[in-house]
C-alpha cells in the first residue's frame, strides 16, 4: 500500500504554505512536479522553489512529468475533460509506481486540491491501491480578497464560485476562476469588479472599480502580463454595488 | 499611523497556519484574542496555543477582550448585526489605542478573514487612521473537502457558499456555514451531505451519506458534541447525487 499526499500549495507565494503542507512535503519519499510545457515553466519553477525552501532532506527525489494538453477544440466539453483525465491517469499510474511499496508520494497542487483541480479525480482512476490524503491550501479566492482587503461575502449573504464558461447574469456576488476567454467583458458594466493575477507573488496585479470603467484596462493588463510571463492565473469577484 | 494585521488562522489546527500567518504573528507588537464568554473558551484556547507555539518573542503582549453577544432576538437581522458591529467597533477602538504609534497589532481570525467574518467591516468603523493588512487562512470549506477527500466542485461546475439562514432549494452544489438551526433537516432527503465539525482538530467529526439516511445521526452527533465541548463549529456540503 502506498500513500499519496495531495498538497495544496497556495497561489504562488511560498508564504502560502501551511505547517501541514510543509510537513507533508517532508514526509514524502517522492515529489511530483507537473511541467505544462515551456509556456508554464513559471509554475514549475514556483513548485521547485517551494521544495528547495521547505524540504529539509538532503536530496529529495523530484519527478517532473509532462501534462498532456486537453483538446480544447472538442465540442463536447465534458467528454474532452474525461479523455484528458484518462490520459493523465496513465501518467499518474507510472508516477505512483515510482513510489516505493509502503512509501509516500506527494503532488504539489496549485491553490487547494478541492477547488477546480483534477488531481483527486485522476487519482481515482489509477489501478494501484493507494491511500490518498488531502492537505488544504490557500485558494485564489482568499488570496484575491486578502489582496484587495475586502470580505468575500456581504453580511450573511451567499457567494457563488464559478468558471468563465459558466458565468451568466450576476445576481449573487460571484467569483470567477479559470476564465481564459475574459467573460467579464460581456457582464453588466454597472457591476463592481475586484480583479487579481499572480496573487500573493511579487508580480501580483490588482485592479478594482466599476466594470464599465476598468474592463478594458484589465483586458490590456492581462494580455501584456501574459505575454511577459508566458502564462497567467487570474481571478475576480463581480458584485452589484451596495 | 498603526498597522493592523488581520490574520487567518484556519479552523482550529495549528497546522493550518501559513508561513505568512506565522510571520505576521511575529511582526505584531500586540496580539488580540477574542473571548466569547465561558462557552467558547475552547476557541480562545486554540488561539493561545497557536501563539505559544509560533510566536518566538519572549513575552508577547496578548490582550484578551470580551465579545458582546449579538441580539439574536432582533427581528431585523441586518439591523441587529449593524448594532453588534457598532458595539464591537467601540471595543476595537480601545484595542487599536493599545498599539503603540507606528506599531503593529494583530487579530487572530478563525478560518479566513474574507469568509463570514466581521473583523474587516468592524475595523472600517474605528475612528483611528490605520493600515489594514489581510493574511489569508484555510477556511472550513477547504478543511471539509480535504477531510472527506473530495473535490468541492464537479468538473467545471459552480459552487454556492451560503448560511443556514439563506439555504433554499439546492440546485447547485452548496456549502452551508454558520448553521446553528440545522437547516439541512428541511432539505431534500435525496441530496448527498458531507458534514464535518471541529475540522482539522483531534476532535474532528465527519459524517457523509444520503441526507435522508444520516440527517438524524448528524443532529444527534452535533448535539452531544456541543454539550461536551461547550461550543461547535460545523460546515457541510449538499449536492445532488451524480
Amino acid at each position: 500500500m502506498r500513500t499519496i499526499l495531495v498538497v495544496g500549495i497556495g497561489t504562488g507565494s511560498p508564504e502560502h504554505l501551511t505547517v501541514a503542507a510543509i510537513d507533508a512535503l517532508n514526509r514524502a519519499d517522492v515529489l511530483f512536479v507537473p511541467e505544462k510545457g515551456v509556456s508554464k515553466a513559471g509554475l514549475a519553477n514556483v513548485r521547485r522553489a517551494i521544495i528547495e525552501r521547505f524540504v529539509r532532506r538532503e536530496d529529495p527525489r523530484i519527478i517532473g512529468y509532462a501534462v498532456p494538453r486537453r483538446d480544447a477544440k472538442n465540442p463536447e466539453y465534458e467528454q474532452g475533460v474525461a479523455e484528458w483525465h484518462q490520459a493523465l491517469s496513465d501518467i499518474f499510474a507510472l508516477l505512483v509506481a515510482d513510489v516505493p511499496e509502503g512509501g509516500t508520494g506527494a503532488f504539489l497542487v496549485w491553490g487547494d486540491p478541492g477547488l477546480y483541480d483534477s488531481t483527486l479525480r485522476i487519482l481515482e482512476l489509477v489501478p494501484q491501491s493507494i491511500t490518498v490524503e488531502v492537505i488544504p491550501g490557500i485558494t485564489a479566492v482568499q488570496a484575491l480578497t486578502a489582496a484587495h482587503g475586502i470580505a468575500l461575502n456581504r453580511i450573511g449573504q451567499p457567494v457563488v464560485i464559478t468558471t468563465g464558461r459558466q458565468l451568466g447574469t450576476v445576481e449573487v456576488d460571484t467569483v470567477v476562476m479559470l476564465d481564459g476567454r475574459m467573460a467579464f467583458l460581456d457582464a453588466d458594466p454597472d457591476l463592481d469588479i475586484y480583479w487579481g493575477a499572480y496573487l500573493g507573488t511579487p508580480d501580483e496585479l490588482l485592479i478594482a472599480g466599476r466594470l464599465g470603467d476598468v474592463a478594458d484596462r484589465i483586458a490590456t493588463t492581462r494580455q501584456v502580463a501574459r505575454e511577459e510571463h508566458g502564462w497567467i492565473m487570474d481571478t475576480y469577484l463581480l458584485r452589484k454595488p451596495q
